[in-house]
C-alpha cells in the first residue's frame, strides 16, 4: 500500500461543479486523485489518497481498494468530494471508499505517520531515483500553494526524507504520476 | 521544441461542458493538454500539442509559445477546443495558439513527420530511459482506445522507435507527464 497526501490550502468546502477552479481549486485535488489512483481502464487497488483542508479542518480520505463510482474526470470526482463534505458527520464513509472527518493539522499528520514512513515531496529534495523507498510509503505534498512556515517545520520534523521528482517546479498531480511511475518500475 | 500528438478516436466534435466524458472523451484530451504544457504557476513555452479526431477528420494543434487564456482545468480547456471546432474554416487560429483544420489521417502523420522524429508511445516499446531522444521529438500516442490495425501499420512505418514509459498500462496523460519528466532531466 502507498499513500498520497495533499494539503489543500485553498479549499473551503463549497463546490460549484461548473467552476471547479473557483471552488477552492478543487480541480487540483481531482487531478491529484486521478494521478494517484487511475491506470488505463483500471484503478490501482493499493492506494490511499488523503487530503487535508486547513481552512475547514477537514480530512477526506479515499481508499482505492474500496472505491466505487470513481471516474477519471475532474467534475465527477469533485461531485464525490462535495458529497463527502455534505454527508460529513452523518457517517464516516460518505460513499464507497470515501471517508471524511474533522481533524486538526496535527491529527492529520499523526494519522499519516501511522500509515508509514513519510516522504515530503519538494523541489529541494533528493532525487527520488536515488532514494530507497520503504514499504507502505506516504508521499506528502502541497497543492498549488506553498506550505506555511509552521506547516513546513512540522512536516520536516516528521518526514523520513525530502525528495524531489523533477528539476522543474511541476504541478502536484504530475509529481504524483512520477512517483507512481518510479514505484511501478521498482515493483513496489 | 517537442510535440505531443494524440489520436482522439472517440471525439466527434460536439462538446457539452457539463459532460466532458460523454463528449467523445474530451476530458482525456484536456488532461493530455494539461500534462503536455503546464508547470506549476507557469506553462512550458516549447511544446506543440496536436490531436487528430478520425471521426471528423479534424486536427487541432496548440502552440504553447503563442497560447493565451489556457488554464489547467478540464472544462476551460474543453471550452477552447469547442471554440476551435466552432470557428474552424473561418480562420486557422481560432484563439491565440489554437489552430484547427480538416486533415486526413495521412496528412496528419505527414505534418507530424515534418516536425521531427516520431516516437510511438506504446507499452511494448523500449524503455524511454534507455533511448536516445533526438532534438524536436514528436511523441505520438493513442487516447483511451487502441489504434486500429491500419493506423498502427502506418505509424510503425513512420516512427523512429516504439518507446514505453511504464511497466503498467497507464493513461495517455500520465505517459505524457513521464516523457516530459525524462526530457526535463536530460535538459531537452
Amino acid at each position: 500500500m502507498k499513500t498520497f497526501a495533499v494539503i489543500a490550502h485553498k479549499f473551503k468546502g463549497e463546490i460549484n461543479l461548473n467552476d471547479l477552479p473557483g471552488s477552492g481549486r478543487v480541480d487540483v485535488i481531482a487531478r491529484c486523485i486521478n494521478s494517484s489512483i487511475f491506470l488505463s481502464h483500471d484503478i490501482r487497488r493499493d492506494v490511499v489518497f488523503s487530503f487535508f483542508a486547513p481552512n475547514i479542518q477537514v480530512r477526506i480520505k479515499i481508499d482505492s481498494s474500496k472505491v466505487k463510482y470513481l471516474n477519471p474526470d475532474e467534475r465527477s470526482t469533485a461531485a464525490l468530494i462535495r458529497n463527502a463534505i455534505l454527508k460529513m458527520g452523518e457517517r464516516e464513509e460518505t460513499s464507497p471508499g470515501f471517508f471524511s472527518r474533522n481533524l486538526s493539522f496535527d491529527e492529520f499528520l499523526k494519522e499519516l505517520k501511522g500509515m508509514g514512513k513519510i516522504y515530503y515531496l519538494h523541489e529541494d529534495g533528493e532525487d527520488i531515483r536515488d532514494v530507497n523507498i520503504s514499504k507502505n510509503p506516504v508521499f506528502l505534498l502541497s497543492d498549488s500553494v506553498n506550505l506555511s512556515e509552521e506547516e513546513e517545520m512540522k512536516i520536516e520534523e516528521l518526514a523520513e526524507k525530502k525528495i524531489s521528482v523533477s528539476p522543474k517546479i511541476i504541478l502536484a498531480s504530475h509529481a504524483i504520476t512520477i512517483v507512481n511511475n518510479e514505484l511501478d518500475r521498482r515493483g513496489l
